[in-house]
């Protein structure tokens, strides 16, 4: 092997306001006028950290979030092929906001208004759209598509994200007071991203909202977060709609995958029917034939964006097919701009195979994504398995 | 070690319906039996189940649940020398009806006005009071107090719990609308557990109520059932309340704690303040000086109840003194009634000190229970190593 493929599974992009407002349909851009001013004035700063971000990263103005050339740019020098695309580029601590329209992105269109919802992920969808066609093998854009402002405008979205070429849907990662995804008025959405072969994406983000500010709200926000953000999966899992839609491909991004092994676990300990179930008798098979780890291992991926070392030591049980890589740019919780220290550090002492799977390979066959046009760039930026074991035997 | 003192930190305790009736004040008893004939109306059985239960158990009329002769013999059968008492002895899938009134026990108060599930509450706590003066040393009762529904008359609740011998509080697992234990409105009922000596709990049971009936409804209600209830473990510890009540002790029941260590690790990892955290600053540690997991050793217990192989794993993660064990008697997903076989299937290999600490010091020391009196008994009905461990040598 001469040099890896590096896909990151969870890259975050977005231009400044006033690009957005050009792709908003024209009624909307009072109202987003409005709406940015609001959430402005509700950022928090951190202006230690603002200074060492900027010198870290150069990037003041989060050119990185919109402008193809420096975007290309920071790529080549993470070392990174290619990128699925999420919205919301923002940089949490700076003030600075890069964020999908009227909170369709990540915020899962809390608090907004279905209409304003759509229309903001519509322009976001449009936009990216345009961006990807700026380095079509490099970005893998993903739609965001509000399924739970409305399921026929939703799949009429699938097809048009698919006809501009982009290769994945992002849904709303909570469902707030809509009906929660093991509703069948959903099917004809998961149909959709089957039959296209869009791949289907939830992103952490929203957290709770049953309670209020008080004492330790940022750190049980923070704790209670990838549970938010894992709910979809299994109500999507354990309803049976891979049981339902066998094609259809889901990727969990930038939520860890270290609890993926304990509750599979446990799903697959109750589809079989341990002591703790017996007084249920078979209900737990009702809606699904196999193992909810079968359905797993053949529909599910767990784009753990920067594996932490629970994820690493745990891989065999996560699915060495079913983990991939991403480096969270342009977020500073993510690995840029030290990527390439960040993957020597948690791949040093994993076989080569098996780093070369979750690095890229596995997002390369999820996303179909030309290989051999990427192989010059690859063969120019791609770090090598001594760069990431160095003289380690792996 | 001549024989195990084996304490059981997870029962259930209940009377039939005409028997909570007289310990209700009068003014409810009309609603009380409107209640009853509902959740009869409501109750799912299952036939085969029935039938394989009363085989195993010969209780077919759950006398375990409320006669002392009965429920001593049951203890005696099983090896268990004392065991904290929740309520709701309702064995699901056989119909039959043994819970704290209006929904006040494992429910959490759910869908009650709160003046009448108050009003169940204080009927199982005094019903319950005069139970365990059947054999104050073996009963290790606790109060059920709704504070969601008010917290002044909690306070007093505590105080009169203490009072009549109870050594522990249940608050409800779930908060609802209500606001979460974040909130520094619930301190003095903090404070009160605290002073009087009474170990706070919660127990696993209210499910999740932001989903309809649906597909895999069951599976998913099962899967998240953990997480709904281990939620106030967090809410209580990462908003400082064992900082600003360093005396009250907190014992989370029949929820596993195959998740703690996980979970733990995390929130540590937050409040020292690692690379994912760094855009936050010190937020994390804001309300508390200790590193969330030395609060945890000292603050909280995990009634694990019948522990699996992930809870004996992982025990020195969770912390040889603060795991307890249970046999959740007569629930039928507990161990009830082939106790001492699963004893010895889960403790076969662990060392004796910590089989012992699991199996009962940590609970005699938590709830002061008077480990002479109970002396005699355990001599008789306790397992002896031998038993537990048979020819390994451990």
């Amino acid at each position: 092997m001469s040099k890896y493929l590096v896909i990151s599974s969870d890259g975050h992009a977005g231009p400044p306001s006033d690009v957005y407002r050009e792709y908003l349909e024209e009624r909307y851009r009072i109202r987003f006028d409005e709406h940015q001013a609001l959430i402005a004035s509700m950022r928090v700063t951190n202006d230690a950290f603002i200074e060492e971000w900027d010198e870290e990263t150069g990037d003041h103005d989060m050119l990185a979030g919109y402008d193809p050339a420096v975007r290309d740019g920071m790529l080549d020098k993470e070392g990174v092929a290619a990128e699925v695309l999420f919205p919301d580029a923002d940089v949490l601590g700076t003030g600075r906001l890069a964020s999908s329209p009227f909170g369709s992105g990540l915020a899962s269109g809390r608090d907004g208004d279905p209409e304003t919802v759509k229309a903001g992920a519509r322009a976001h969808t449009r936009w990216l759209a345009d961006f990807c066609r700026t380095n079509p093998h490099r970005r893998i854009g993903v739609a965001v598509v509000p399924v739970t402002a409305g399921v026929a405008e939703a799949v009429a979205e699938v097809h048009a994200a698919a006809d501009m070429g982009l290769r994945g849907v992002m849904m709303p990662t909570r469902w707030f007071d809509e009906p929660a995804y093991l509703d069948p008025m959903y099917d004809p959405f998961w149909a959709a991203c089957a039959e296209t072969g869009l791949v289907l994406h939830t992103h952490s983000g929203a957290g709770p909202s049953d309670y209020p500010l008080g004492p330790g709200f940022l750190s049980i926000y923070a704790s209670e977060a990838y549970w938010w953000a894992a709910r979809p999966f299994w109500v999507l899992l354990l309803s049976g709609v891979f049981e339902r839609h066998p094609k259809l491909m889901y990727s969990i991004a930038e939520n860890g995958a270290w609890w993926v092994p304990d509750q599979l676990k446990r799903m697959d300990e109750k589809w079989v029917g341990g002591h703790n179930t017996r007084k249920f008798g078979d209900a737990f098979k009702q809606d699904m034939t196999m193992k909810p780890s079968e359905y797993v291992a053949r529909n599910c991926f767990f784009a753990a964006s920067t594996p932490g070392a629970d994820e690493i030591d745990r891989r065999y049980e996560i699915g060495i097919g079913n983990l991939l890589w991403g480096n969270d740019l342009p977020h500073p919780e993510g690995t840029y701009p030290h990527t390439r220290e960040w993957i020597a550090t948690r791949f040093g002492a994993v076989p080569e195979d098996e780093t070369a799977q979750i690095l890229g390979l596995n997002a390369a066959a999820l996303y179909r994504v030309d290989t051999a046009a990427l192989a010059d760039l690859v063969d120019r930026i791609g770090p090598t398995p001594e760069d990431v074991h160095g003289k380690i035997a792996v």
